[in-house]
């Protein structure tokens, strides 16, 4: 049977090259960076080599890019560390309700710990005002984090816009976005963003699971989370995954954003095309979201229902964020959907391997799906 | 030129067939562990079948393994996670004045935040005293942390004697060991040593960098350091490294751990008898120290000189911990060697892959050295 993987944004095939420089760092060049011999010296020049690439797609300086085990690493030390540093300032801090799990969590912990979190709701179509981040921004405000692109819907949200007006009204706060859905898929720019902080993920532009990066601002000062070793800046210590970090410098060279967004578009557009002419079926990523992320709903059949039956026809998709694992999405419940709405959302989500036949693949198994599987 | 790596407890090469299995899930199974679709569950089974496979080696339960990027992680979140949780019930720690920085270091920040942190010397031998750690435990103990083998100098530390007392005396402290050093050089089982947490991680056994396990025995409680997700019991989150959690998988399922001794025990009796004949040559490492360290000191050379110069014979050694990365050794100055001693210090360390080869051409190289390098 032949696969359509079209669960990209859970995670991504890593690309030949990328995969086979992690397996020679892993069985050639193996020494610790932090050896002071020779060898070690080879194995660092390949770690600094890695960090210049991942910094260059972001237009950072590669001494302002942090190695992490991931997205989520990033996200909590951006957060936490942060906090950390400036807890004695200020109390406020800004974020949406609709972040990926790696934020939402963190700061419903914060607010837990007393620390006063505003938590920026979406509208029916799954965007975020700019003007409510930047009205609820005062001088108390010591963190503001908001996502590039939402995971779920692909919804794009005003990060530069809302960044570039705290940051003149507001210097003191920190500002971070986690762009793990908007990296490769939409031309970064640290400097243009204003932002002070952003993480990005390997594992979600054909680099391996276990390996991101958070590039933190010349200046930016955060307190670490792990204590023991002196590497990554002493702000995230432990020995360096250097075949993973390698494989994710390659996999940063290989980004073509441009190309990667004219296949996105091409099947994105074909799909909603497709989809328009299926009674049953309600689309909730906004039609200027991410070309990479379409959200919709099944009407009448329960997102699992409906995903495992696309799994036996070889075609994977989501029924949110692989994250979440099957709970209800905290994402469009708090777009205000109804339950049926919420129920019944497949995630379909689009990589620079896919073609129009996995769009075809999946309309067929969609279209034998609802015509055999029980409504509820 | 021919290559002889001798600095294994600095990291190791990764063997072929983990490094092959890390490629072919990242190339072939490479869903995310937590999609719900069967591709998801076939990587899901991936994961569970290597924390078996570490499980197995420490003799515990799967349930009881949670894998973290590496050794430095797994620590921290042993000891922060276990001090969060307790911190209720009491503020004393016990660790030794030599555990690795990962240890020793969260041990200062914990001091630094006001607990009452024992710190247990050495002897001028490198060896601990049980009598001095199981007599510091009162009631007030909330956690002590302990290694099984000491990376600079392969000294045995009595953890399993340590602990049983404790745990008879004093039930309500954690009982940790940092195992890194020591796992697949000894037989480990965790019901054996009356541990609660026990750190392992993959680079030390050729498995890749960037992967490691806390054991976490049933009912003991910790308090995660990250947020968001549910992974690894909501203990670790964050998407799974499943390249490098089934490299380390099949790293642990290698491990012969009686020819790993009898390897390093007829390399290091060797090099001990070579190194016994040349003038000017200290050993450190205790007697019955781990085989597969031998710490050594060329008295009135810089360790740096002669690492260096060895490195140019293509032979690969350490000063101390590679962690350290050149500062004073904390290991060596706690057991109250002098500095001629330490600044001298170079760390010999084996693996599977050594052969006799190997120390013929460190001690022919390090001949040329004492002949040729100036005397401070």
């Amino acid at each position: 049977m032949a696969e359509h993987y079209l669960d990209n944004s859970a995670t991504t095939r890593v690309s030949e090259s990328a995969a086979k420089k992690a397996y020679d760092i892993m069985t050639s060049e193996y020494a610790n960076p932090s050896s002071l011999h020779s060898f070690g010296f080879c194995a660092a020049k390949e770690l600094e080599c890695a960090r210049e690439k991942v910094a260059k797609t972001l237009g950072a300086d590669s001494s302002e890019i942090i190695f992490t085990s991931g997205g989520t690493e990033a996200n909590n030390l951006a957060i936490l560390g942060t906090v950390e540093a400036l807890k004695r300032r200020g109390n406020k801090i800004i974020t949406t309700a609709t972040e990926h799990s790696s934020v939402y969590d963190t700061m419903l912990k914060l607010q837990k710990d007393g620390f006063d979190v505003i938590f920026i709701k979406p509208d029916e179509s799954g965007n975020i005002n700019p003007l409510d981040v930047i009205n609820a921004a005062d001088e108390k405000t010591i963190l503001v984090s908001i996502m590039l692109t939402n995971n779920e819907t692909g919804a794009n949200y005003p990060v530069k816009e809302i960044f570039t007006q705290i940051k003149r009204r507001f210097p003191q706060a920190i500002l971070h976005t986690d762009a793990v859905q908007a990296f490769g898929k939409c031309e970064i720019k640290v400097a243009k963003l204003s932002c002070d902080l952003l993480t990005v993920s390997g594992h979600k532009i054909h680099a391996p699971k276990g390996v991101g990066a958070l590039y933190v601002k010349k200046g930016v000062r955060l307190i670490p989370r792990t204590f023991g070793g002196s590497q990554e800046k002493k702000l995230r210590t432990g020995t360096e995954s250097t075949p993973l970090i390698c494989a994710f410098g390659v996999a940063c060279e290989e980004i073509d954003t441009e190309k990667n967004i004219q296949t996105a578009k091409e099947l994105n557009t074909y799909l909603r095309n497709k989809l328009s002419t299926m009674e049953g079926i309600r689309v909730t990523s906004p039609e200027d979201a991410s070309p990479f992320v379409l959200n919709f709903s099944v009407l009448g059949i329960r997102s699992e229902t409906m995903l495992h039956h696309l799994a036996s026809k070889g075609v994977y998709v989501s029924s949110g964020s692989a994250c979440s694992k099957g709970a209800k999405s905290h994402v469009l419940s708090s777009m205000g959907l109804s339950d049926d709405i919420i129920d019944s959302a497949i995630r379909v989500s689009f990589s620079k391997f896919n073609t129009l036949s996995d769009c075809d693949a999946l309309i067929d198994a969609l279209t034998g799906g609802m015509n055999t599987l029980a409504k509820r």
